[in-house]
């Protein structure tokens, strides 16, 4: 098997760990915790894994030891730099405390857990995939694990193994999920524990307890080496504007880090056009100004950066989007009619007056997007819908018109891009290596000492790793009551960008700045794992804004 | 100005040098050069500039010095990491030889020599691109200098700021008109010395004597850390097969040398479609081929590289876009037209049979693209077809073909991408960085003894920077004449992908190994400035198999 140069040396890169989890470690217990809204309804739901303390983790002298344990492991969802750490950071944790501990991979994602899909994860395996990027040692998978019967399934397959604990590696679902589990498994008094993991790229896995979530760091650099890559071409030939769409289900996060990063000349939070009850057009209109004002001093180039998620947060793009779901949801009548334009003639009979004008706005390309191409459910696959182009559409349309009335000079010649998978599966950045192999270690120590529903943390991320904090947090801590699918359901909040915060206070405070011509961009140049320590292991600006 | 910390630290990096470049620099001439074919026409085109002798500069002991001399320098065409460094070893050489020696950049490309618009680059400026990407430092573009009085307002503008020399930076047109110039100036003993360097990430300006021009390393280290990254990700999802188009103009050694870096299912080479006189469903059946085998074994996803130039090197192809150009030239009835479906149908009118059936076989989209967005000559804008999506769209047609015929089962998931902008302004990697500077050495040396039509050269690229053999050879050694719009011109010949060479034969005897489900993508992650030398040192894997 060749690989290159810096997989190979990657391999022997041994992780910065706290000191806290080095020698014999302890568990010390804090106060007892309550959710953070709707109390009731969640202790109500979560009985025996509801109120549990804090847990922070400490070293003591001594030697660590424990009856030998099998533990699995299931990575969730899509995938994020650092995860074979996390799993490098358990299984080393299970040796070190017993070399007879086992550690069994569940295969494909939960899925693995309920077919009884595994594989032993042994130090042969566990050695190819050190500070890899990827999910690829035992794959990732979407399957919900919500039903009493997937539960049932899984403690035959854990009998079967031996297997005392399970760790799910995995975003805000997952390790709701992985909460629900535990408390049904905690009532059945089956012997199984189940730990979680704050897994995404996205990073609205945070709260009071969780810094950040892994994965965001290494994610972010990547697309922030390319967009400072492409600012340095746009600021040479000086010919084109550039639009960046970045993935990210929902929240802003990462559009917000990379424009920290990066300071390119627009950069959109969707949050922001949400709170203000932006529409469509004064998106256009906003991007569009600073074109113009770059052009009067022959800037005819810059960059925009567009949150993947931007769609659903203008209110009534919304409204539009609710609509045509609610239309066109098991519709056969419209499947059966042939020709777009009749498709479209219809949809625009149907609409409500606002919903229709919107439609009508729209380039007629994207309009029969958010028509086609719908997910099982019938819904409007919103991420498949290009806004980069939308916007350059929209915005060539509006400078146009500037031009006619003398308010606009200049050329506006384009490029779109779109990152996403790119990053995601990156070699993680020293960072999330340290951070992820710690997170695995702590999960050993909370599973050794019996505890379940707990989310594994690790905090103090701005201090070098030896000051890092390892602990547990109750995942009902993290809950509240939400409607999903027409349903009130518990579920760890997700973190958007919080227009108050810090890094989005920073941001608002400068972009006027980065629209100017005289500014410079920020070449971030590509993630190193060596060399000087404030090149090679940094966090990131949010992290370090909101600990500031 | 804020700056990255990788900027920071790149700024005082010192990039490793040729020992024939230290101390005292001697020239040592070789033998008296032939142009590669058509000699008498080429000596006759380049009575003064032709049949000069190879140079071979080397280290002599003592120290050097100079008359004080004024030097020009030009950065022109497409972006490539590294020129930044060209100019800082131009500016270190001539100051080393004499603090009054002065560099003057010429703004905008070979338009800043005609127009007179300059910046005398002092070390302030210097110090602050130091190893890095982009041509920001004086910007590039794209005028040709072809003509006489372009040559003579270049005289104007040197005698006004007493420059006895001029630099030109750029791919094989750009060093074809240095010679031009070179003759001209010479010819008329006007005094100005004219010394090209060999630059395009393209990687088609190479021959006997150019080992590899700059920014290719770079360029195509970016790209294949992303293909790395995305073959990460497709190995742990399992669910997508990625189509990657590549920037190039026309020849493929982009593709090549990140198909050799990254091990991908599928890469196309062009040269190889010409060669062989492949249609485009032939590739689109070679593509099903392999998605259909790994489809046997589950493995529904993998990687195609795609190079930009495909579709001119597909005969059909290429008659068909010809008849196109031919056809829509200067035509006013097709303007006029209403209606793609008019446009379309009258297409297909005058088309040959052969080109018209090839016609109707794509997809709608695409034979639109292809008649769409001219350029000012009324060509069809190759590039800007997304020869990807046209790809995914016709391989996805004949797998549900052999679905319905029984020779494939699985499902076909697709996304695509784009590489092109996010490489040639990147942060040249050491190779680059070094390599450059030492061709910015190498010109001055060349400028000091007085030589004209002269391209800096750097070889033994595969050995240490100490080993590196720097030198001049004549321009005109390197041409031929090439028909270029319709009349016979001297121009270097462009380097394609030799189906001979032994990048290739390596690739073709281990492709049918990448597409296997069972073989292993290497990752080989980002550019590295640091750390091991095997780590951030490499050349390319071309440049090693061309010398191996």
């Amino acid at each position: 098997m060749l690989k290159s140069p810096l997989q190979i040396a990657r391999q022997s890169y041994q992780p910065k760990m706290p000191k806290a989890l080095m020698g014999h470690v302890v568990l010390r217990e804090g106060q007892a915790t309550q959710s953070v809204a709707d109390q009731e309804e969640i202790q109500k739901l979560f009985p025996n894994t509801y109120g549990l303390p804090l847990l922070t983790l400490d070293s003591a002298p001594g030697e660590q030891q424990s009856d030998a344990i099998n533990v699995g492991v299931i990575l969730s969802g899509g995938q994020a730099p650092g995860g074979h750490n996390v799993i490098c950071g358990l299984f080393d944790g299970l040796k070190k405390m017993n070399p007879d501990n086992k550690l069994f991979g569940f295969l494909g994602g939960p899925s693995g857990l309920i077919e009884g899909k595994y594989e032993e994860l042994t130090s042969d395996v566990i050695d190819e995939y050190r500070n890899t990027g990827g999910f690829d040692i035992i794959g990732s998978g979407r399957t919900k694990l919500e039903e009493e019967w997937q539960f049932d399934e899984g403690i035959k397959v854990c009998k079967q193994l031996g297997i005392n604990a399970i760790v799910i590696i995995g975003g805000d679902d997952s390790n709701t999920n992985a909460c629900v589990l535990a408390e049904y498994y905690k009532q059945k008094k089956c012997g199984i524990q189940v730990i979680g993991c704050p897994k995404t790229i996205d990073g609205d896995l945070k709260n009071e307890m969780i810094e950040t979530s892994f994965g965001f760091d290494t994610a972010c650099k990547v697309y922030s080496e390319l967009i400072g890559n492409i600012q340095r071409d746009a600021n040479s030939a000086k010919k084109y504007w550039h639009f960046i769409r970045l993935m990210g289900r929902s929240a802003s996060h990462i559009a917000l880090e990379c424009a920290l990063q990066s300071q390119p000349n627009i950069c959109i939070i969707s949050e922001e056009v949400e709170a203000k009850n932006l529409t469509l057009q004064d998106i256009v209109d906003q991007i569009a100004i600073v074109v113009a004002e770059r052009a009067k001093v022959g800037q005819n180039f810059g960059t925009v950066l567009i949150p993947e998620g931007l769609i659903e947060f203008i209110p009534a793009m919304r409204r539009l989007i609710q609509e045509l779901n609610d239309l066109l949801a098991n519709n056969e009548e419209f499947v059966a009619m042939e020709g777009d334009d009749a498709k479209r003639e219809y949809i625009k009979s149907m609409l409500t007056p606002a919903s229709c004008e919107l439609y009508r706005s729209l380039p007629k390309a994207i309009a029969k997007q958010l028509t086609m191409d719908r997910d099982p459910h019938g819904n409007v696959q919103v991420s498949l819908i290009e806004t980069e182009k939308l916007l350059i559409e929209m915005v060539g349309k509006k400078l146009a018109q500037m031009k006619a009335s003398g308010t606009y000079v200049g050329k506006f010649a384009t490029q779109h891009h779109f990152f996403g998978y790119e990053g995601r599966c990156a070699i993680p950045s020293n960072f999330d290596a340290d951070y992820c192999y710690s997170l695995g270690q702590t999960a050993t120590q909370l599973i050794i000492a019996g505890k379940t529903g707990y989310m594994a943390i690790v905090r103090n991320l701005t201090q070098p790793a030896a000051e890092w904090v390892a602990g547990g947090v109750p995942i009902t801590m993290m809950m509240n009551m939400e409607k999903r699918n027409g349903k009130m359901k518990p579920v760890i909040q997700k973190a958007l960008v919080d227009l108050n915060g810090k890094p989005f206070k920073y941001f608002e405070e400068h972009r006027a700045d980065w629209a100017d011509a005289d500014m410079d961009y920020i070449y971030p140049g590509p993630i190193q794992y060596y060399g000087p320590t404030e090149v090679c292991d940094q966090p990131t600006h949010t992290l370090l804004l909101e600990n500031a």
